[in-house]
């Protein structure tokens, strides 16, 4: 009894110290969300001083839990957990919270600070990660644990709160992990009932625990999310669960946002503004705090402190690992290969082999079948690929022979994402930042509009997660207006760390998937419904396409008149249009651009060579023009053909004559610039 | 006994006529979806003959009944309705399916064809542009009818499948309609078990029917959708429901896809291919229909045709309406004009009266704060506004004194939309397609990601609605890279139709306001956080505004020897580094551009005559810099200064340092230039 009461008043201390961490860094920055940390600062303790395994020296440790704090404008929560468990996160960091180049943010960021498995903020993807993350363990467990070594046995963990469950990711987020029924993923809810606006009731007034049932989730319920007892036990629960393969756990806590503030626990007013100095006092007060800012008493650290056991329980791991390596030596190594995401030795001479021999077959085939052959190329060689597609697989092209499909019980490499192109994005950077596997993901390019922000969070995240986006252009045809994408390729090429492909032939779509799979970074290949004519090329322009941007066509000898620019299916029709006006005498180039980051990426004297000043250019491309004049400023007299309006209903032939893409109108746009 | 047979007999007639117009339309386009029409026909039949209330002679009657084909894909059953009821759409028109300028396009748009209320074929869009029709119904009703004068009472239908509702967008609209009660939406959930990937066991395995039922809906669940009957019943329960004021009603509908088909009912085959000629053969064997292509016995015409009753409910309704003209004169004249989306007379001669008054203050505001005043100002005058923000009121500054917060049973002109910024958009279409209301809505810019698709239908459609987005780039400081739009401004601008305006003073913000109310068309308005100076302006540079790109500031006499572009909170820095170069007497003109596609509609002279040929140019801009080479492709030498990468959390100063955006830098790049 006496323990635990000592253990009870330890949890309070414990608990009191994360919120003034909290508190007292929103106030020295002067900006911050205080609530959320003040709020979930029992549940905090409840999970990371029982039950997250993790080793705090050693961050990248295969098998450790994942923490994902979805709810991501509390990072100062985390902070204050992380410094507290033991990792590289002095207290010097937490006083520069928000603060320009220091390691606390004002949102998490993965790879700036230790122990921050995803960056969160844009709500939702949080717990959508997360769901990638225990996807990636289930998968990755079944395919390297070995009886009585289970080298995977880690448990994914997520804080959300109302704005990340009233979001519609979340819906596709835990249908999808119903579904696969995965288990070892536990969220907790900070069940507080204030969002921005205020109290929710007007706005949100979800069942949640029977909307999550209804998933096939575990859910338990009415939880005091300020008894670090009653949250331990409930935590205990779902992992029983989670011992019985049951499916995932919500955890519903009630809570008191701001709790402890005398004023404004309970109210929006502390969810994203500093208390101010006399409230902070009041809250000091309040909860019996006597410590300084920053101050944190030993016994708390002492008690915090997962140094020690988390040495333990990593070297514990380790032998396992060890015993494993002896008996299944191969196993080992490729389970370290593919969790130091690693290619294979050998790989890149592999990828150019595969891209002459595309190039030997010379076939005319929709680039989006060319995907899916280099899919099958690759998947051979690279065995931690794992595709996906938003219901669209036969639309995408992205399984491959003998892939088999991912399912609850059913092992596989494709993966059957449902309708959930947001949720399968936000899913990719959960697996691509769990390790262990190349995730590819598909739908329509016009949908990559419904998946944006994910898109942007794996170039913000830097994480190599490949988009075969398909259906590229009013090539598509008959689905009209709605399903063509006009703004997309340009659009998306704005993004920062994102390399956007559109190969014209199957050679350069090998091209694409080599270059993306070789990338620290997301990738989007954006695929033709339509067949495209193979473009003849010598080895140094099969060399050509990883820069981005080369010269096609070329005709020998004369200093070209006119450039032509083009990519994807305007390609075939730069080569016919280039036969139009070099029937007229005229010298002209033609360049594929298939991926302008990787342009940019060249040298200057590469982007010369291939645009040289003084020549007229036209680029040419069935999207929205505008993005093209950044390659066309240089030039004394330039034109753009491509698409300044939403596109239509009809068979794609008429559509290309409706909106102008005829060889005879692009040698005309280049005629009158001559 | 005898009469129910009949009807069930020619339940079945009508409901193989829509069959076969789908099945013969796809096989003669070769292309489209028969599966879900030879699904959904006997729930079209029960609907359709028994209870929408409509004119097909009048499909802008203001109390109509609204119907939504959320799964658009299966626009042939629409088609066909649209048709057999009387709709100005031709058997000529259907045998035109999926062609050039037909009224049949392969997805339902909306201005197109008679009878087509919104555009749909994006999965869940659909769906939340209803819930956006019944709020505007609910709250129409509630502002204009009069005791025993129901002008507005009118039910919003809406078809949906599985595809539909695996999106998240679901969860959004469906939570938001329950919260909000919206009790005369009734959606029929085409539940086939079929996705385009095949049977969806392996990836939705929801409840669906308890998941609706925790967001406050009333569920009919289990019902044979290919009876007639038991259709009909279950859309009484749901009247009986609507009447109660109980919640909106799912009817769960047990259907086979691509009915009557031998061999491909009940399998994604059906989904999205023409049947070819022999399958449409055993088809018609199998369903006993005799009859040629797009044939159409003659007792079905008649029993479809739904023109005699819709012209008698809309001369009744057109009696109560005069009563309620005599009784309440202004209230008709009002809801006239509102119904008509017309704007009060004289409001552009107060539009431009307001813009004075706000140059008269002459105030330094943050334009979030300028657009919050405007809002305010405008509002009085246009009671059809209606506005709201997704959980971000306080932030993005859409209230106004007075407004009122729209509860389900609680008057008001402000909508909480919570967390929800893609139900929240494509829900302003709904009300906007509605009639009577000019819908905004607001977030962070950074996430407009969310909501992307219904910005693009926004623009598709046409439809006024206005994009609050505040918090329009890296100054707003410590929330950081997830929070900070970089390439959001110039990708938005790409969007065909869509108005994008960026502020630089309180004065551009109220005549961003002043354009977008009075536009045909969507307006996005990017907004500081940050506090911007006043900038002095003559009369006719008020007017210049609404241009979209005019000369802010010039030296008198000299020809500029540059010109600086910029937005936003640009404009100040590009004037303080006008005034570091006119010091080194360098002639500096500044154009302010706060709405591109604005100014891409002026006259070429209007354009020539604000960034002359042959001056060199600078664009500043705090966003991904690559779209401002389409207005510097004209000059000799030229250079943006912008952000070409992910921003960082701090306080904006520092930002804004580190970033490069001080006079100095800008007038350093302009040096360079000279």
């Amino acid at each position: 009894m006496n323990m635990r009461i000592e253990t009870a008043a330890m949890d309070t201390l414990c608990a009191n110290a994360l919120r003034f961490l909290a508190i007292d860094a929103v106030e020295q920055a002067k900006s911050g969300h205080p609530g959320m940390p003040m709020g979930m600062a029992e549940i905090a303790v409840a999970l990371w001083t029982r039950h997250v395994r993790h080793d705090p020296a050693d961050p990248a440790w295969a098998d450790r839990d994942r923490f994902v704090l979805s709810n991501g404008h509390g990072s100062m929560l985390l902070y204050g957990l992380l410094h507290l468990t033991g990792y590289d996160l002095p207290l010097d960091e937490l006083k520069r919270f928000r603060q320009l180049h220091s390691k606390t943010p004002g949102h998490p960021e993965h790879g700036l600070t230790p122990g921050v498995e995803t960056t969160t903020g844009p709500l939702g993807q949080g717990f959508a990660n997360a769901v990638g993350m225990a996807l990636a363990e289930k998968l990755l467990a079944r395919e390297f644990n070995r009886p009585g070594c289970d080298i995977v046995d880690h448990r994914t963990w997520v804080f959300l709160g109302d704005g990340c469950l009233m979001e519609g990711l979340s819906h596709e987020a835990a249908s999808f992990a119903g579904v696969q029924r995965l288990s070892k993923l536990i969220a907790l809810w900070d069940d507080n009932r204030i969002s921005i606006d205020g109290n929710v009731a007007g706005w949100f007034a979800d069942d949640t625990p029977a909307r999550f049932m209804a998933y096939g989730w575990n859910v338990v319920e009415a939880v005091d999310g300020h008894d670090v007892a009653a949250v331990d036990r409930a935590i205990r629960k779902a992992l029983a669960n989670a011992e019985k393969d049951a499916g995932p756990t919500l955890i519903c806590c009630r809570t008191t946002i701001g709790r402890g503030s005398p004023v404004r626990a309970g109210t929006a007013d502390v969810h994203g503004a500093p208390l101010g100095e006399d409230e902070v006092a009041a809250t000091r007060e309040e909860l019996g705090w006597p410590h300084d800012p920053f101050e944190v008493p030993e016994e708390v650290r002492a008690a915090m402190d997962a140094r020690a056991a988390g040495a333990e329980r990593r070297a514990a791991w380790h032998t396992i690992f060890e015993a494993y390596r002896t008996a299944w030596p191969e196993a080992a190594a490729e389970f370290e290969r593919r969790t130091a995401g690693r290619l294979p030795v050998g790989f890149q001479v592999l990828a150019h082999a595969i891209l002459r021999g595309v190039d030997k077959d010379a076939a005319t085939v929709a680039t989006r079948k060319a995907s899916q052959h280099a899919i099958a190329r690759l998947a051979r060689a690279l065995p931690e690929l794992l595709g996906g597609s938003a219901d669209l697989t036969h639309s995408n092209l992205t399984d491959w022979p003998g892939c088999g499909a991912v399912r609850a019980d059913q092992p596989g490499r494709h993966i059957n994402w449902g309708v959930r192109e947001f949720g399968m994005a936000a899913a990719l950077n959960g697996i691509a930042l769990h390790g262990g596997f190349l995730p590819f993901g598909a739908t329509f390019l016009v949908f990559s509009d419904y998946a944006r922000n994910a898109i942007r969070m794996s170039a913000l995240l830097g994480q190599r997660v490949v988009y075969v986006m398909t259906h590229d252009s009013i090539g598509l045809g008959e689905d009209g207006p709605t399903h063509q994408p006009v703004e997309h390729l340009p659009s998306l090429r704005l993004i920062p760390g994102l390399d956007v492909w559109r190969p014209c032939d199957a050679v350069e779509a090998q091209a694409a998937w080599n270059a993306a799979v070789q990338r620290r970074g997301p990738a989007l290949l954006a695929l033709s419904r339509q067949n495209l004519p193979h473009q003849p090329r010598t080895i140094d322009q099969l060399e050509d396409i990883a820069r981005g941007g080369y010269v096609l066509a070329e005709t020998a000898g004369a200093r070209p008149a006119l450039v032509l620019i083009a990519t994807g299916s305007e390609i075939a029709l730069a080569v016919e249009a280039r036969g139009l006006l070099q029937a007229d005498g005229i010298p002209v180039r033609v360049v594929s651009m298939p991926c302008t980051a990787a342009f940019d990426r060249q040298d200057a004297a590469w982007r010369a060579a291939v645009l040289p000043p003084g020549v007229p250019r036209v680029a040419v491309e069935a999207a929205q023009p505008d993005f093209w004049w950044k390659y066309l400023a240089g030039a004394p007299r330039a034109a753009v053909v491509g698409i300044d309006r939403f596109g239509e209903s009809a068979p794609a032939s008429d559509l290309a004559a409706l909106f102008g893409f005829t060889a005879e109108r692009v040698a005309d746009t280049a005629r009158r610039l001559l």
